[in-house]
């Protein structure tokens, strides 16, 4: 299997993120993978959990929602799952907290011996608008990837979990006439983290 | 001004996240503090920040949505945040990141030389189902509180913001019979970690 569930998570078609998810899409595809784009906001996914997916402790076999049943396979059906966001309070966007809260469920993602998220790879791939300096500095950068590789990865026995961001992807402060240069910049350092986390 | 937000997080009335929100309103009403309960599942909050919440980085002030603006003026009104959720994944529901994602937005929380929230304090009281040994194991409770204290509330220039977690609160292993003095002990926590907030 070389199929990849890449996960989009903006709310706007021409972002940044989406102009850095479609540089991954192509690359994927470029790589011989097949790509199953998941754009949380154009498939109007609700990230609020209801008592139809909450967890029964008492039964890993729940029948979740039909959406979530659907999410799962799509999950499943991957050997390689990378989520694209933007970095909002030193976490990804509450669209993508939701896809886990609801999705990465009890019976599917972690209680069972056997895993079922076992043999995948995932990587993390957020943009942030401040510096690796100021990240570094609070440390925050470091609460992020902490909780994502192994609050949410480890915890479901995925076999690597990658955390990387783009910095100073936040664009008003450059004049316009150097954005474009700036852009292709930052899809050029979203092309070798790819490769990165291939290696 | 004594008068304190209350923020409830959970989809279901009768959850015990719920009875934990219920004896923190009458501790606080108790003290003489006026309350105003943000119930987000029942007030159909939708955590998914849409363009027109979205900041303008080159206009701080920029005029959000007017649901966006009602909930400005909730947290204005208010000199104490009181936030009480499941902790999912090392972190608060989707929903609560996207009530901070969309109302804690530039201009308002962020981005001027005198923050709105200065004089604030704020306590986030989460429900664990883990023991604090294997927080404490794992330092997942420590990078959420992380991000919580620092990444949000410091951020914006809150005054005190504490981060408190209740745990062992899945009862699922409990026999039936023993629940309710279970709940009892959760509770009597619960009023305890909010007298240690006020000291």
């Amino acid at each position: 299997m070389s199929h990849t569930l890449l996960v989009l998570a903006h709310p706007r078609a021409d972002s940044l993120t989406a102009q850095v998810a479609g540089r991954v899409h192509r690359r994927l595809e470029a790589e011989g993978r097949t790509v199953d784009l998941l754009d949380l906001y154009a498939e109007d996914f609700d990230p609020r959990l209801t008592p139809a997916d909450e967890p029964d402790w008492e039964d890993r076999e729940k029948t979740y929602s039909p959406e979530v049943r659907a999410h799962m396979g799509r999950v499943l059906a991957a050997d390689e799952i990378v989520v694209v966001f933007p970095v909002w309070w030193y976490a990804p966007p509450a669209v993508v907290k939701g896809w886990i809260d609801r999705v990465w469920n009890y019976g599917f993602a972690y209680g069972r011996s056997k895993p079922r998220l076992a043999g995948k790879r995932m990587l993390w791939l957020g943009l942030a608008g401040g510096s690796a300096k100021e990240y570094a500095k609070s440390g925050l950068g470091g609460s992020m990837e902490h909780q994502l590789r192994v609050g949410v990865g480890e915890f479901c026995g995925v076999r690597q979990t990658s955390v990387r961001l783009l910095h100073d992807t936040e664009l008003s402060g450059v004049p316009a006439a150097l954005r474009p240069a700036r852009v292709e910049e930052i899809l050029a350092e979203a092309d070798a983290t790819l490769a990165e986390f291939r290696a």
